[in-house]
């Protein structure tokens, strides 16, 4: 069964146990013959997929009065993968999603990695550092870099861990989020496991 | 006496009473002939003041070993303003800076609103709404324009409160933030005061 996840930068593929990424820029899904599942948040691609028959769209096989119209079908489908704890999917967008006994409580989205860094560079050439994720987040920093990246990760861990909830990192960058969350889940696989737990319930 | 806080978009004055502001684009500081003490993080009005005999820069007269050399002269001022609690600086970056019993003890620095919303933008187009600074804290968001807000906003709150200090709020959005933070002090002066501070302390 082949499963693909489409995001605003590439086509992310399951196959079995192997897992692979195609640039959605350059990738042309009419090049794929068989059956393929897949839930889609970018615009462009979303418009492409709907004239391929042999691409599924799963967006239409899930019970969405569990969540709200405008949310991402790639949160949606990760909070199906979760029956107790927090998900946040690091990308270019952080999603944070809070599941209880199988039920979506809501969540909230901050920027990811590469969108924050540039949000510091735009306000000064002075805070053109990289996030530093060895940060001490048990004192406030006393240099610029640590100022910046503790801004950016500080407030967060701060949120996410109020909830004391179990955490589950999935996305482009969770392991790079691990070194903050060491406690986390890392499940980079999170939104296919969501993905075959729809397949299961559909009737054909 | 004339006070002036030099920043990125404007010349903040003060004067007895009353203070305004001039745009950094098109305001010509030679045009004042009286004395002005002032601060500067704008590098290329620093080169500019530099050469005016009658403005006269603060940054020389404050102990800097209490601070550490990159950190921006607006937020050591305000810091010398303040005895004890958190100063948080909302402009075009957020600054948050601990003072213990008159000692600076760390502080770090969060994207300003603009910033800020520049980056979700960034993102995504379907990111692109202001920010609600109604947002319900106490709840995690089930809708899109909340979901970015209570991103930007309860992650801030989360980390400054978790400090137990008492809180001022200065800068241009100083009365925004005051939203989130309702025990907050605002004092959209207190950089001014900080500068009255080190003014009578300098022996001339």
């Amino acid at each position: 069964m082949l499963l693909c996840d489409v995001g605003n930068t590439s086509y992310h593929f399951q196959s079995g146990e192997s897992h692979y990424k195609e640039s959605a820029k350059t990738f042309n899904p009419s090049t794929i013959q068989e059956t393929v599942y897949y839930i889609c948040v970018n615009p462009h691609a979303k418009k492409v997929l709907k004239e391929l028959e042999n691409w599924v769209d799963l967006a239409g096989h899930v019970q969405m009065s569990n969540y709200y119209p405008t949310m991402g079908i790639d949160r949606i489908i990760a909070c199906e993968a979760v029956e107790e704890g927090i998900i946040m999917d690091a990308g270019s967008a952080v999603t944070v999603d809070l599941v209880r006994r199988g039920v979506f409580e809501g969540g909230f989205i901050y920027p990811g990695l590469s969108a924050m860094q540039k949000s510091y560079t735009s306000i000064s050439s002075v805070l053109e550092y990289p996030f530093n994720f060895d940060v001490d987040l048990t004192k406030l920093p006393k240099n610029s870099q640590d100022a910046i990246s503790y801004g950016y990760l500080k407030t967060l861990y701060c949120e996410v861990n109020s909830h004391q909830m179990p955490l589950f990192l999935t996305g482009g960058d969770a392991r790079t989020f691990a070194k903050i969350f060491p406690h986390a889940k890392v499940d980079e696989q999170l939104l296919f496991t969501g993905m075959k737990k729809i397949i299961k319930n559909i009737t054909f």
